[in-house]
């Protein structure tokens, strides 16, 4: 047994979890090759430090490289130091929903990892249905789960940190639980919602009927029995700074309100707008920032995420509470954060992502879904995952639960990217996306810094030319006109000219991008 | 004013709209040109005859085609007589959000018709939004609806046929109101449980926890004073027989039924199963014929329409209740079910299908979601409206409500189609699907003849393998696993080899079909 500090003896408030506390050297007995297993974590924050780099300095000191692989299952991300140094260290056979790092998304191209990824909401209730791990000899739970809390309740309940994700369907799945009891930083006791996850025919209503609606616990509740061991942990979540906004992204965000205080005007929203969801990146910062100066009060947010502008967007006053599944801040804004505890922990909850992302609940609210593609087609489809078809960025993530059910589902992004030899050398509107995560059945509008294109009600046909004409690069307009225009008249002809295609050119772009290093092609 | 006959006096127990009663031609003076209608009606029962027909007339008679075009809104299709006329005497310019019959079809793939198909559950509460009125003038309600009722409450709420559909919120949004009451069928009355749609901020939960729970009234409350004429009817829905199972549907229902014993045997679903949503044609018979001589009992149903085979499945005692939107019956189906009515109507309910194909009671019941795709791709994505990527079928439906949402979310499809010259000329599995409905993060199972891939856990490149391995047709097996076997070592080269393609070949088989009347290449 190691020593115990004050620190530790403050947070854990069941005694007998106390006779467990070991280093998380002494853990590595408990591990074996192919064991299925769970973290805690979500974008980056909340995940466990310790065991996992104890397990990786084990690998490495032992040269045991390839030998010690795992079937991993964590909520979303975590922390570059754990997961993306395991995947360098080849100790990742398996891996569920999403991830970011460099060397894991290298091990799964080079398919070395067996990733896929999966609707944030979803991915916690087939893992609790058991489609996980139905191939696994012996007990269909996970082997073990290892959970970052930042105390322990006097039941065993576990308080979590900074943030939810699939942490509770995770530890109900587990057979064997350790916890690291992070000391470095505070309790976020009460700040988390936590539900269980019940299985059908007998699931109930989530009765959320606004963002401050809780409807769970405190904390966690596990079986006592299953923890095996205790680690204090020292180790702050890993984060960096947030993109900053710029130019493009703040044209992007200037669209938006303004087409958002149109709707206003309308009818179609009230004042304050309907619960915000706004996903990670420069262009999320730039709409979060351009709310915190814009028109409209007593505003809400419904989100997966929220970043550093969400500090600013409360300190305007203008956000009345926001609900989240992960407080994703810089080391500068948990300073911030941790300063104003008492403000920020009645006006903001966590959640399990089940809940955050839940189609239900997102239907329910009438969200405003904001998120950023890698690329749009002319007719509405986005591909939020994919280079070229077949290259893994990191995975769906929550974009379609929200994209799919928000009330206003929108899709922000830059009109084209820069490549090694040309400063618009990828369209971000091309005419056929190379892979689809949001149909057409799902967009609303799509806002480049060019423009915005509202699509609602609109035909194929008329979407095309909207996008073109809207969100375009003015480099690719004449080009994407041509396409559009000449499959129109080949379809027509055809008797197929609903959404008008040419299956030779569709990839046309793309395929010059990979072998040119530009979208900008001499003809079609 | 009409003669009004007693059938008509018995059905309308509110007086005042006696008044309103005239004939259908003499409606025809509340029609012009560009005005938005609702219709009701859904899988072609229970929309209005009467007046579609006066008006096409009228159109004929005063060669009056395409200069009296309409904004057409339905909650899904009607009979050929009306909507498909229409289209043939070009009266429709705008079409939401699905369709069925040769001369719509034509007239959309023409670009004739501005059609955009929609998730079911959806179009009710856009409806509602206002966004496909945005762009009118004056009101942002309807101009008009027309609605069949099979009879008139005190209050003057409308009893619906045989589909409920989007009529709640089609009458909700509409100026004028016409009602065509069908005294050739008998009352509904009581069959139905309606519900209105409130807007956000302030939706509340849908109470349903199981099919059976009612949560509505029996009739779609109106405002009495929009109702500006009432009209008899005496033609029944124009339904034809079902289409029936043969060899390859029943070959498809066999490995279901297997796959569906053994997830209970694992523990996975219940003994009776979760609740079943099955689609229409074919292979959806066979199923459900399957499961109507199969080993489940007290089986319920929560599905968007109901075919004959059904009343088989209710006659075999294994299903206990069905939740739909409509009865699609056959004329000798309805005869079935009007001669056993006091049975059936304590057996079924029908819900407007923005409950019927709701994501938040589809998720919470856990429903086993079957449906059949025009063509599904080696990673699990799923076209279900295009041919060859730009002609229009029928639209989504409500097939992503379902297959988002579902527990288990099954695509089920023959191995491959004849084309003219050759018997197994179209492959229903390709590389690359033309027009991607469903995408591999909501599809857990693809089955067709040949045989059922479970594709739950599995990475891209190891869903490929079992689906070209289990339900590949054999003429096309050494196409696809050659076709994955070069994209794989290309893509791995490029570091891009998550989900392995060759933009270059992805549609090749689909421009041979279109060129050469068949998929099978010579050489990739």
């Amino acid at each position: 047994m190691a020593s115990i500090s004050a620190a530790l003896k403050s947070r854990v408030r069941r005694p007998q979890y106390l006779e467990k506390v070991m280093k998380a050297e002494d853990t590595i007995k408990f591990f074996k090759p192919g064991q299925y297993m769970g973290w805690s974590g979500f974008t980056g924050v909340g995940y466990p430090k310790m065991i996992p780099t104890a397990l990786a300095d084990h690998v490495e000191k032992n040269n045991l490289q390839g030998q010690l692989k795992f079937n991993l299952f964590v909520g979303a991300s975590t922390g570059a130091e754990t997961e993306d140094r395991w995947a360098s260290l080849d100790m990742i056979d398996r891996r569920y929903p999403h991830q970011v790092g460099k060397n894991i998304k290298k091990g799964i191209n080079a398919g070395r990892i067996r990733f896929a990824d999966k609707h944030l909401s979803m991915f916690p209730q087939d893992l609790v249905y058991g489609f996980y791990t139905k191939d696994k000899e012996g007990s269909k739970n996970l082997d073990i789960a290892i959970v970052e809390a930042t105390a322990i309740q006097e039941d065993g309940s576990v308080i979590l940190g900074a943030s939810v994700g699939a942490s509770p369907e995770l530890l109900q799945m587990a057979d064997k639980i350790i916890i690291e009891v992070n000391t470095s930083i505070p309790s976020f006791e009460g700040l988390h919602d936590i539900t269980m996850c019940r299985q059908p025919p007998s699931r109930l209503p989530y009765l959320i009927l606004g963002p401050e609606d809780r409807i769970g616990t405190a904390g966690v509740p596990i079986d006592p029995e299953k923890v095996i061991a205790v680690v204090e942990s020292d180790k702050p979540d890993n984060t960096g700074p947030n993109a900053p906004a710029d130019d493009m992204s703040e044209a992007i965000a200037g669209h938006l309100i303004e087409f958002l205080s149109h709707e206003v005007n309308q009818g179609r929203l009230p004042d304050n707008l309907l619960p915000i969801q706004s996903g990670i990146g420069n262009i999320a910062n730039a709409v979060v920032g351009g709310l915190a100066n814009g028109p409209f009060h007593d505003v809400s947010v419904f989100t997966e995420v929220l970043q550093d502008t969400f500090l600013d967007f409360f300190e305007s006053e203008k956000l009345k509470y926001a609900s989240a599944t992960s407080i994703r801040f810089s080391p500068d804004g948990f300073k911030r954060f941790y300063d104003n505890w008492e403000y920020y922990r009645t006006m903001l909850v966590l959640r399990s992502q089940q809940v955050s992302n839940s189609p239900e609940i997102i239907r329910r609210l009438g969200c405003i879904a904001m998120n950023t593609p890698v690329e749009v087609d002319i007719y509405a489809h986005a591909n939020s995952t994919m280079v070229c078809g077949s290259g893994m960025l990191n995975g769906i993530g929550g974009s379609a639960d929200f994209l799919r059910n928000g009330k206003l589902s929108i899709m922000h992004t830059p009109s084209a990217r820069p490549t090694k030899s040309d400063p618009t050398g990828i369209s971000c509107v091309v005419p056929f996306v190379t892979h689809v995560d949001q149909t057409e059945h799902d967009l609303d509008v799509i806002v480049t810094e060019q423009g915005l294109a509202d699509l609602r009600g609109l035909c194929p046909r008329d979407r095309a030319l909207v996008v073109i004409d809207k969100c375009a690069h003015p480099d690719y307009k004449p080009m994407l006109k041509e396409y559009y225009e000449s499959s129109l008249k080949d379809c027509l002809a055809a008797g197929r000219g609903h959404e008008p295609h040419n299956l030779e050119r569709a990839f046309k772009m793309h395929i010059n991008l990979m072998k040119n290093g530009t979208m900008k092609l001499d003809s079609w």
